[in-house]
């Protein structure tokens, strides 16, 4: 049977002595973030992953949803039930406005519970995650009138959201779609056309499902420039704001897909559906982008969930588990074998497997953090700050955590040998499910172009150029302490190689696109690996100064989180070098071959 | 719908110009291996592979395997007849021995043959492949009568075979193993126990299945010296030779795997079947080995063979998929956008499949004709000599081929964006078709351990230090080559890394076998990259000479040869420092968790 328990107290210690977040008191929502609550809620969080969302994960993948003769949707048995709880608990309107019924906590704490309740259950969390999207873009572009109408419904889960973006031949390049809107005169829009791979695109838990659509306005101009955003609620509201007659969007398949089953991502087929402008005609790109950095940070959050959860079925196998005997010698010398947890090459996946996480949720946490103090501090200046800093992370999080978050799982189901390849340990669905975290929202490619065609160069570099000085200074401030030396040593080699491959793509991109355009998930990997670096050596400062200051409670976890540093700064780190040897290769030779010749 | 054109031109190349097999001709069975008779055979084989088994391959993971109440199992639809056109076609038996009804033609050939079956349809093709590792055992280790009573079905294809080894608390370590045997006295035994993930244990395609079982004869030592192998025929033998009684054994159930659905992967019972040793008693393993080795190769191959088929399609919806436009400028200005194919990223995709896949045919091709060599020389210092390499280079070839043949599924899948995620399209399958590959016939770990823990040090290093010569020799003979040293001085680097890190081992696993363990994954990786490195070098010094000599019909063949080699030297091989570097760091860190601790 497969197990899951959130890490409280690894998110604890980030959260409390690595980012020092009541240091953030004076922000809106975190005056009462204290220690105490913020153990107090992650304790919930975590009882709630644990027992209602993760018994039935493996179940749901089994499953599936079904689709029936009228288009009507089924979730796999308990998910209406579970979903019900996260619900009831308010965990979805966390970090919402209060005026919208909200609690308006930090979306730090809303991330750390997300990780928790996405590693119990990913399919079943995307039907709120989505939720959270469809949020964000009516809180940011929606009317007052719209988000009175939407957003309590939505932030209690009552009502639940979609994005509608792709169409069939229309995925990455949004300039191509064609689902046309014609104005009805009244202020509202006629929607047409065909969505597909609608995440929670019709389902039997929400009372309504707010579907947020890309359109054409009739007569708008072709590509990006002439696309609208729209509200199509299934149900249309009526005069006292509850749902009322049945929209024209209808559920027309569920895709046959490789994992999240429990997920039903629908063809959705709208046929003349009343539909509400949200914000500005022709700029709907825009109020999408809210939607999508919020995923995009949701996304890279799943990836290290499952690895998380991946990790930890396969360290418990690998304890359990006898076979051979350890190189060293029996160490179970009373069995006919050693647990496999012994042998090397079973440490090498796990350690590496571990670094990755912990440098990720760190990582993770830290970014929220910067979302938070860009959306809520009252300091102009420190709000854009952070909001560079946020920007410039949100493809290397989404990139490198499902990349390396899928890699994991694969690694965990290699513990387990043969069974993993079985269905019922849950291993394949891990692998399965982690799968589709580097394709939606942007596949990763897209987000590495992000970062070097656009990110990179924002405000003329502000972002990267604060960024690496911040970790410059943190590795000379700390490079005399003989504690932290092996850390910031390593990670100053990191930061040697991104800078050099920064300054090649500034000699080297502007006259030549297409070395940018090589170097690039290169470049987006390297990034990943120099921000985990700084979470380790802050991470590894973090613990040293703990042990120094005589903590003993946690000191076999300090310890064990300086032992998992130094793995990291070893046998991790080092690939920063082979990224920017990549890089500087260049286009060439990979333009060379004509179309023809692959 | 998904596409296959088996790559029968590189595999001529590879065959006639880089590893000039006419060479041998003195071997047994190499006189009739012209050019002329290779390519009739190798379009014979592609035609079988593409008009017949490919059609079949998507249908038959969608249906997969039906056991019924009385134990029986049906194939999915078509997978019988294509068996049939294979088995009449004699494919089976290519390789094997004329005096049981075989071609006696190279394994070389054989091997080449194989990739293009199984990129045209992996579960299908187990069912003969695990025909060929039974075969083995019975000719290597079987009585005359043994041979004269099953070669001749098997190698025909009437009857197939198992190799049944795992049982539910015993994998790897088969020392663990319970299946007994208690002797008939008559000479034959009563094999009763349980095995599981017995590949093509049951079916309906042959007339009967020939179960190779590890099994333990009463009062045998514990232990692997107390290791028996046995054949255990679904019908015993009747006075004529033909499937008669009904035998004890049957299938208990048809594992939920993640893949390779077109396969009946059985858990099998044997209640007091009939079985009949072969070879000597408690010498089981070593008849299993025989077995074990030939599917290791097989095995390897099939990574290449999905990443083959992966590659093809990835590349044919890249030239077709259009999305966005060229970082240089728009390539189809007459469409909405161009073709995916512009992108360097989907490039750089491509570049590293092909590369890899260009040079893991090499790989593969070069090591069947060690083996053919190992087998067939009238020269015991040159079977000596092939036999060194072909034992180092096994768990080389299964472990890289298969990680890598994975990895790249995943590339591939993911130029497809989200419709790589849909089952309709073949890519989800070719993912977890290809992740099988990594765990059986030994863990890519176990794989890992084996080179580094016995094949390394086999007969005092004769075969390390014999590859180490003969790639620098290569290198050494060719830098003074203009056109060559760039690829020459590049190998030249990744052999120094293979060279340091080897001498570490010596000098570091000695005192410590963990060390050896803790670096064997990227040992093996390292290995891995340096003989395809080698592969390249030699693929490129052939192209070179080609292009100089004039030829003209396959020019551009030869350039884009010639460019893929750059690829790997810059791109994929500088990889080598990286793992030698890990190696370096050793077991310490590692090893200093807890066990609890993960």
């Amino acid at each position: 049977m497969p197990i899951y328990k959130a890490p409280v107290d690894d998110t604890l210690f980030i959260l409390n002595d690595v980012l020092g977040i009541e240091r953030y008191h004076n922000l809106p929502g975190f005056a009462d973030v204290t220690p105490d609550m913020t153990a107090a809620i992650l304790g919930e969080a975590a009882k709630l992953a644990e027992e209602v969302l993760f018994p039935i994960n493996l179940s749901g993948d089994q499953e599936g949803c079904k689709r029936h003769e009228d288009g009507s949707v089924t979730v796999p048995k308990g998910f209406k039930e579970a979903y019900d709880l996260y619900r009831e608990g308010g965990w979805l309107g966390l970090a919402a406005p209060e005026e919208f019924g909200g609690q308006g906590l930090p979306y730090t704490l809303h991330t750390a519970v997300g990780e928790f309740m996405s590693a119990a259950n990913m399919s079943l969390m995307m039907y709120p995650g989505l939720t959270q999207g469809a949020i964000a873009a009516i809180l940011v572009h929606g009317s007052e009138e719209q988000k009175r109408a939407y957003l309590p419904k939505m932030v209690d889960g009552t009502w639940t959201g979609t994005m509608n973006l792709t169409e069939p031949h229309c995925g990455t390049d949004l300039g191509l779609l064609r689902t046309k809107a014609v104005p009805n005169g009244d202020g509202s829009y006629r929607i047409s056309g065909q969505k597909i791979f609608i995440s929670a695109g019709e389902h039997d838990m929400a009372e309504n499902v707010v579907h947020l659509v890309l359109a054409r306005i009739e007569g708008a101009p072709d590509g990006v420039k002439g696309i609208s955003l729209f509200i199509v609620p299934k149900f249309k509201l009526d005069a006292s704001g509850e749902p009322g007659e049945r929209n024209g969007v209808s559920c027309g398949a569920i895709e046959h897909k490789m994992g999240i089953h429990g997920n039903a991502t629908c063809v959705m087929n709208y046929d003349e559906a009343t539909g509400y402008l949200i914000g500005t005609e022709n700029k709907g790109l825009s109020a999408m982008f809210v939607m999508m950095n919020e995923a995009r940070l949701a996304v890279g959050m799943q990836g290290l969930s499952i690895a998380e959860v991946a990790y930890q079925n396969a360290a418990s196998y690998a304890r359990e588990r006898i076979q051979g005997r350890s190189l060293s010698g029996p160490k179970a010398p009373d069995k006919k074998a050693d647990p496999i947890i012994v042998h090397p090459d079973i440490r090498r996946t796990l350690m590496t497997i571990r670094a990755f996480n912990e440098g990720g949720r760190a990582f993770t946490l830290w970014t929220a953090l910067k979302s938070d103090i860009a959306h809520r501090s009252d300091s102009e200046e420190e709000r854009q700050t952070a909001d560079d800093i946020l920007s410039l992370m949100t493809p290397i999080l989404k990139g490198v955590l499902t990349d390396k978050g899928f890699d994991h799982a694969v690694m965990a189901q290699q513990v387990f040998g043969g069974h993993g390849y079985i269905e019922e340990h849950g291993m394949s669905q891990y692998v399965r499910d982690a799968r589709i975290a580097m394709i939606y929202e942007g596949a990763n490619g897209i987000q590495a172009l992000d970062l070097v065609g656009r990110k990179l160069a924002m405000n003329g570099g502000r972002a990267v150029m604060a960024l690496f000085k911040e970790i410059g200074d943190f590795c000379e401030e700390n490079r005399g302490d003989e504690k932290l030396s092996g850390y910031t040593k390593a990670l100053k080699k990191g930061l040697n190689d991104l800078q050099a491959a920064t300054m090649w793509f500034m000699q080297n991109a502007m006259a030549k696109p297409d070395n940018a355009g090589a170097g690039s998930t290169d470049y987006m990997h390297l990034f990943g690996l120099v921000v985990l670096g700084y979470m380790w050596a802050r991470m590894a400062k973090t613990a040293e100064e703990k042990l120094a200051a005589g903590e003993t409670q946690r000191a076999d976890y300090l310890k064990n989180k300086l032992i998992t540093a130094r793995f990291f700064m070893e046998r991790i780190l080092p690939e920063t070098e082979l990224r920017k040897i990549r890089i500087e290769t260049g286009a060439d030779t990979m333009m060379a071959l004509d179309a023809a010749a692959f």
